[in-house]
């Protein structure tokens, strides 16, 4: 698929950027009087972004805002911030699209629900790190996933993140035409994220690709939908064929992050518990207790990721 | 696009669903021992659903909870129910994906933003009204739109749901193949909730094309997102080709919304209200109360329609 004229991507949008990004790559943003960054309650000309944000080296992002705010109090601890106990403010308690929470140099969002869900947000929190001024961003997904041949707990760090069809590809319609991005991922950062697995040494932590798919059940060959044209054997095909190609586990976000992320020069990554190995079922009957207790998998290590990184640089 | 043999939607499906209906088409559902339905929090070894949601005949859905939460308010009150003054409680407390709420015959949920995630919501939602043995459910969308050649605060509804471009087809990817399905919408429910704007007329209500696009910023042509690779002329050709198409609006959920609901059987509308013109911008930078004031207005629509519908079967 050929990407029309108008829509083309320029590699030098790509290669301008170095570590002290822009973030953005698009001409228009210097012609607003005012860039109101609607989702997030938040704006250039009502908020003093460079202000709030200037410090931000770390955006982590999750589907839930609950668990955002748990990070971010986590984080707070981790790095013995004041007030560590106390609940964090909701930075964009003016909307209820997003929450969005900050410790220290860590900003802590959540994503909602699929692909389109976090792209707006992604949009959002890139210009806000533009109109901030930020530097050596670093941007990563704490989430949840279903595994493949993977003891449920286990938590995948994205190697590479792929579609439906196996493929590290994200395509968009942009003008009524379909436009193909690119998703690839820091293979550093994958590296250094498995050190501080290992470092813990608290849970199995795997590198993998991730299949990022826009639904949770057919998408995801999952039985118990509402709908389901397939069978068990069409399903088990499916999914042998997904870790032939090295798909470790599915969820519904890592493409657009990916693709975005390398479209504004950051570094990206992807850190998902597997709730379930979907080779054995499809339903999260798993206790509360239990899939509460593995969603915090993630937020431990991306937290020592976090903490050596702040150590390295003599911010800590 | 041709689907696959093991994906190809059965035509018997749909015919065999009357307006006593099923909602779901999935012989898998029948061999579970218990149907956990996770991003509601709730479940039939857990909760009684017959007896909580036996008697819903009206599914409501919009992205915010708030605004899902003031419907569910707005709605007791136009029933007359008892308490109407309370705070609802909210139904999905155990999870923070989305919020739901009942007013008597009326379920009021939240969906949250795009398409992956309304489809994760109605899965569990269909699955819910037929383990709860639901009959004559009528699903609405109340949402906000940016609107194409109308005035602000303009509510849409929608006539046919079409995609960006302007195709009323909503493609899916099951066992990483392409699945394409038709978006269809009631007829004579679009007439029946154009009468109610005409009754009420608070606001001008239109009938047109719903443009439903995978992102808020390059996927619907605006040039104020972290990324743009086209100029204004391109915008406006392109808003001008989807006008000439018959599209008065543009959000993030209707494809989906009207492909499920077809194939569950049951009958569906989308009612948005546009809270700016896109031809005239792209920045939401009305004031909080304006936009505030332009959200009530679907509701407004909906509750009357309800309201009539209930007096037309006895029930109030």
């Amino acid at each position: 698929m050929v990407s029309p004229p108008a829509v083309q991507e320029t590699m030098g949008s790509i290669l301008r950027l170095g570590r002290d990004c822009v973030f953005v790559d698009n001409p228009h943003l210097d012609t607003l009087d005012e860039d109101v960054l609607y989702h997030l309650a938040l704006g250039t000309s009502t908020h003093d972004l460079p202000a709030m944000f200037g410090d931000v080296k770390f955006v982590c992002v999750g589907g839930s805002s609950r668990r955002m705010k748990a990070f971010a109090r986590f984080m707070a601890a981790e790095l013995g911030l004041p007030d560590a106990e106390a609940d964090p403010p909701n930075i964009c308690a003016g909307t209820d699209r997003y929450a969005m929470y900050k410790a220290g140099p860590v900003l802590s969002v959540s994503h909602g629900i699929g692909v389109p869900s976090i792209c707006v947000v992604l949009h959002e929190l890139l210009k806000l790190l533009h109109h901030a001024r930020c530097t050596d961003v670093t941007v990563i997904r704490i989430g949840t996933s279903g595994g493949i041949g993977l003891e449920p707990g286990t938590v995948v760090v994205t190697q590479q993140a792929v579609d439906g069809a196996f493929q590290p590809r994200f395509e968009q319609m942009i003008l009524g035409r379909p436009v193909v991005r690119g998703t690839e991922l820091d293979g550093g950062l994958v590296a250094e994220l498995l050190l501080c697995g290992r470092e813990l040494s608290q849970f199995e932590t795997v590198a993998g690709n991730t299949m990022c798919t826009m639904d949770f059940y057919e998408g995801q060959a999952r039985l118990d939908g509402a709908f389901c044209c397939f069978s068990e054997r069409d399903k088990q095909e499916y999914l042998a064929r997904a870790y032939e190609a090295g798909v470790r586990n599915i969820e519904m976000e890592a493409l657009v992050l990916a693709a975005m992320c390398k479209l504004g020069g950051l570094q990206a990554a992807v850190v998902c518990v597997t709730l379930l190995d979907r080779l054995q079922g499809d339903q999260l009957s798993g206790s509360h207790e239990l899939l509460e207790s593995f969603q915090q998998r993630p937020q431990r290590l991306v937290g020592l990721f976090i903490r050596k990184r702040l150590q390295a640089s003599g911010s800590v």
